[in-house]
């Protein structure tokens, strides 16, 4: 049994290098022309799937269809949840890297990017971009909305749904495919690794690359690979490296 | 309550002049441009949507898409299903007018067109057009699988389908988007305007405009009506008409 885990490729906030979060904006060209490539990689490798999950957020729900469109696979069912959101950044979203530092010093942007269980300074709930008043939220219980995520909340989150719905379904002999966000598929990636919180804040997941996980009878991780040429995964994870400290 | 049908725009076989039933064929970008047209008008008239329902065929299902996102909606559940797929062609799928013309008569092909209860030409079986061959198909029994369809046929899966699932759903009191194909539409028109075998032949639907029916608190037809500027829905019902008669 394989699962394969996709992160979006670039949307338009990440080429602005905006806090973006649960800030729901486009991929850019760029970031279409990754998803195509990552949906090749598997159609090459002959990966099949059941079903789909993925995010509220359309970078990733349109990486998914790109991804399905160069499967032929347009028609497979596709799960979106909010729990596969990308970490709630707060009051950070919408702000660039430079303003965030002038606002809030060099030190304390590093905490809020690279700690574990940090929160970003939280929306207030009058805020207009408080997930209880946004209409992809409404059917959310208001108590489960967050107003801004350490990674340790977004595990939180991530981890229970995982084990309820995506591993159900491939115990159910489903063949899954996940396109999220970078700190969701961290989230997945500090369980199916086991890792501790030091070491998955040093993790970097490359954007638009098929991370496949293969499982034994006893649902032990058996081998955990990259679909796509080294070469350009490994650029890819260096920029990904590199963003963190620019 | 309102229910809203949406058919699907020019596809690449509509253009061409092929019978296209169940082959998964894209839209054009003019199609492409009746879908997002179609979400304009909904969201200029405050349309909101619970749930969506769409075939298994590409150029429905990136239909909805396109008018989920003019809605900014691209996180609304999106439901597949094979029952709400075009009629099925049989043999006649991949033939442009002419040819089938030349090879059985037109006034075999007036019939095929425009009768209630005549099948085309079936598919064999070992044809590599049957959808029991077909992998979107591969999870459906192939008992209720067709060989080719009269619109009778694709009435008797499609209504079924809608009163155990859209019309379930609404009593629930979730708002509903279909979109779909000119047959399985005209399945749901006859059963919601209450048509004849004759009426149904008759009756065209326009692409990308969206049909919104409007129901009482006994699920009897309030109204009905097309979005749209009236000139160009009139000329797309039009187009349609002489469609029938080339």
């Amino acid at each position: 049994m394989k699962l394969v885990l996709i992160r979006h490729g670039e949307s338009e906030w990440n080429q602005k290098n905006l806090f973006t979060g649960w800030t729901d904006v486009e991929l850019t060209e760029k970031g279409r022309k990754e998803a195509k490539t990552a949906g090749v990689w598997l159609k090459e490798k002959g990966f099949d799937f059941d079903v789909c999950y993925t995010s509220y957020l359309k970078r990733a729900i349109h990486t998914l269809d790109l991804v399905l469109s160069e499967l032929d696979r347009t028609w497979l069912p596709v799960i979106k949840t909010w729990k596969l959101n990308e970490r709630h950044y707060g009051a950070l979203q919408g702000l660039n890297k430079s303003e965030t530092a002038a606002k809030y010093g060099e030190d304390q942007v590093k905490i809020w990017r690279r700690s574990f269980d940090v929160r970003p300074p939280l929306l207030t709930e009058t805020d207009e971009r408080n997930p209880a008043v946004l209409s992809a939220y409404r059917d959310v219980d208001k108590n489960e909305l967050p107003f801004g995520e350490s990674l340790k909340d977004t595990i939180a989150r991530v981890v229970p749904y995982y084990q309820e719905n995506i591993l159900r379904d491939m115990k159910d002999g489903k063949k899954v495919v996940v396109a999220a966000h970078g700190n969701s598929l961290r989230a997945l990636v500090k369980l199916l690794d086991d890792l501790s919180a030091e070491e998955i804040v040093g993790v970097n997941i490359p954007t638009g690359v098929p991370l496949v996980y293969e499982f034994d009878k006893s649902w032990k991780i058996k081998d955990k690979y990259y679909l796509g040429d080294e070469a350009t995964v490994q650029s890819k994870i260096n920029s990904v490296a590199a963003q963190g400290k620019a």
